[in-house]
């Protein structure tokens, strides 16, 4: 997508290294990092400088194609392949990519080792953005049908953390249906959850919709529920973790309470994702997803730019009380009117899941 | 309640003086400032150096009362009502307490005014106590009954905003029954929703309880649906600025949101009030409460302290993204499973607050 009228994705190759853009820095300062070595993907991957589970894959991509360009043997894949599974270990994209670049290369001659993996590498990035193009396509058709019943008027989605551009390595999940709008000229306005505690919401996908020029309005995580009830959002679409085999939607802490807000409303509530993201192995996504529980400092402490252009990072809560972050939840099926896919707009049960994907029910079955 | 194993209120007289916390510099700072003329209490309303409904009334009382010291002529009682009643136009509580001073002390000779005023002004301080005591009362009750259920385990209470001490003159509102179960001696703990954009969660609920020793932890306003579905929250208790006559429950925005977790989970949700809250000429909370916006700063800004101690504003939004502030929401009756009144729990509908109060249903209809 667009920064200051100019195409960007979240990583990209120059040649035989990789240029990514440090999110850490978002949304204070714009900074391309070149990354020259497996080492650089590595740290980039731990460091957060990239995240979202696309663009950890295609970040490890590139990594394994950078330990090529210095070594090509065998021993140099699995050098690469340890250094950069423990970069985020819980990532389920890493390690498939990993996989995928070690099936590749292995039985290849070390001579051809290094243009394959670069190959492949690039492969990998451009399939996330086919995958997310086809998920804008089909949330299209959602868009365009609320725009069509109110003419001249503006379509108001409200999205929760970053599910976006930056989280993949173009479109985003949530946000391409979103973008699409906007490029084919519907009047879309987006209610950005800022999603404490990491502010993903405020900083990330705010500054992307800012830049592409997507209208969008930045809102405290407690605001969408009084939104909905005063008819001031059409649709809910946010991005996912990993969805359960019945439907069960894992994704940012906050999630389900919007869920609940948009149910009790009568405002649609789709869930957008490349649907490797569906966890066949998952029976019951409420009582089977486990949760991980981040430090309290990201509760206790926030970080901005003062007025005169230093980023600080202040206390929020007074020294002494505990804060607890748990840093997702899981929205009951009920509760998701359609998970939009690159094959299609799917009900969120165990039977549309499974009608839409027999082969991967086969395999969780294995 | 206690700070550091002192007992203090919010404002308390000291001769012929007022002394009270200065909240804005909460929880960084624990300052009391002393209000000596009738214009330091308007600037101490207007500045929000004290804030909640019973407290502002309590210093606008105060505040007639430093001007009675220094005139006690009819021009000067009416000076000092339009000094004040401008400092925060919307407060229902500083109107009433400024008429019910001037109704006191016009009857009376100049020569006694100062010593009515300051007894008047007293007395309306320790009736926002007494009543505070009756929900304190009323609501343990409710803890006290699910503690019986668990014998030996905590009872977890989540609360939204600050209906603290703070924001009263002591015990607070939805603070009472809880300080009253911990100094009981059952074991209580406060999840503390955060509470953005203002932040009076994490800034004063925690330091409240924090300072006098009750079990807490502070979450992101995103965490109490998650704690709610699996089994963390036992009840919770909020306060609310305005109750309309359907039962309906105005609070800061977010509560909605919160009392849909509870009522998906099973979990009580009451409202704590002292009974001049519930407004009997808004007959339909949902639709006829209007809700204020307010500065978009306060979502894109954010106060703290540095880690070497300095005070910092920072900026946590992108330069050029728009933010909306809606400072209230309305929670529907039908979620709320009771309202904590000094006259005892009652029912969150027209009929049970129809029965509880038929003198203010009369003067209501009047």
């Amino acid at each position: 997508m667009k920064v200051d009228g100019k195409h960007f994705r979240s990583i990209w190759r120059d040649g035989r290294t990789a240029l990514a853009i440090d999110q850490r820095r978002l949304p204070h300062e714009f900074i391309v990092t070149r990354l020259t070595t497996c080492a650089d993907a590595a740290e980039a991957i731990r460091t957060m400088l990239v995240r979202g589970a696309p663009l950890i894959g295609a970040t490890a991509a590139y990594g394994m194609a950078l330990a090529m360009r210095d070594d090509q043997s065998n021993e140099a894949i699995d050098r690469a392949y340890e250094t950069l599974i423990v970069a985020r270990p819980t990532a389920i994209n890493l390690k498939w990519a990993l996989e995928e670049m070690r099936r590749v290369l292995r039985p290849l001659p070390p001579s051809a080792r290094i243009d394959a993996a670069y190959a492949r590498a690039d492969d990998i990035a451009e399939e996330d953005v086919v995958i997310n193009q086809g998920i804008a396509q089909n949330g299209l058709a959602l868009i365009e049908a609320i725009a069509a019943k109110k003419p001249g008027e503006t379509v108001n989605v409200l999205t929760h953390c970053n599910a976006g551009w930056l989280a993949t390595v173009d479109w985003g999940t949530a946000t391409a249906p979103i973008y699409l709008a906007h490029d084919r000229s519907i009047n879309v306005h987006v209610w950005v959850d800022e999603t404490r505690p990491r502010n993903q919401g405020a900083s990330l996908t705010a500054w992307e919709l800012g830049h592409h020029g997507v209208p969008h309005t930045v809102i405290a995580d407690n605001t969408g529920g009084h939104l909905m009830q005063h008819g001031k959002v059409d649709l809910a679409i946010v991005g996912t973790d990993r969805v359960a085999a019945n439907g069960d939607v894992c994704n940012k802490i906050g999630t389900y309470l919007k869920a609940l807000a948009a149910h009790d409303n009568g405002v649609p509530f789709y869930v957008a994702l490349p649907s490797p993201t569906i966890d066949f192995s998952v029976s019951d996504g409420v009582t089977q997803i486990p949760i991980e529980q981040r430090s309290a400092e990201e509760v206790t402490h926030m970080t901005g730019r003062t007025a005169d252009g230093r980023i600080e990072t202040v206390r929020i809560v007074p020294e002494g009380s505990p804060a607890a972050n748990y840093a997702f939840d899981v929205t009951p099926a009920r509760l998701v009117t359609g998970l939009i896919t690159e094959r299609g707009v799917l009900g969120a049960s165990r039977a549309a899941l499974a009608a839409a994907f027999p082969e991967r029910i086969a395999a969780a079955a294995e």
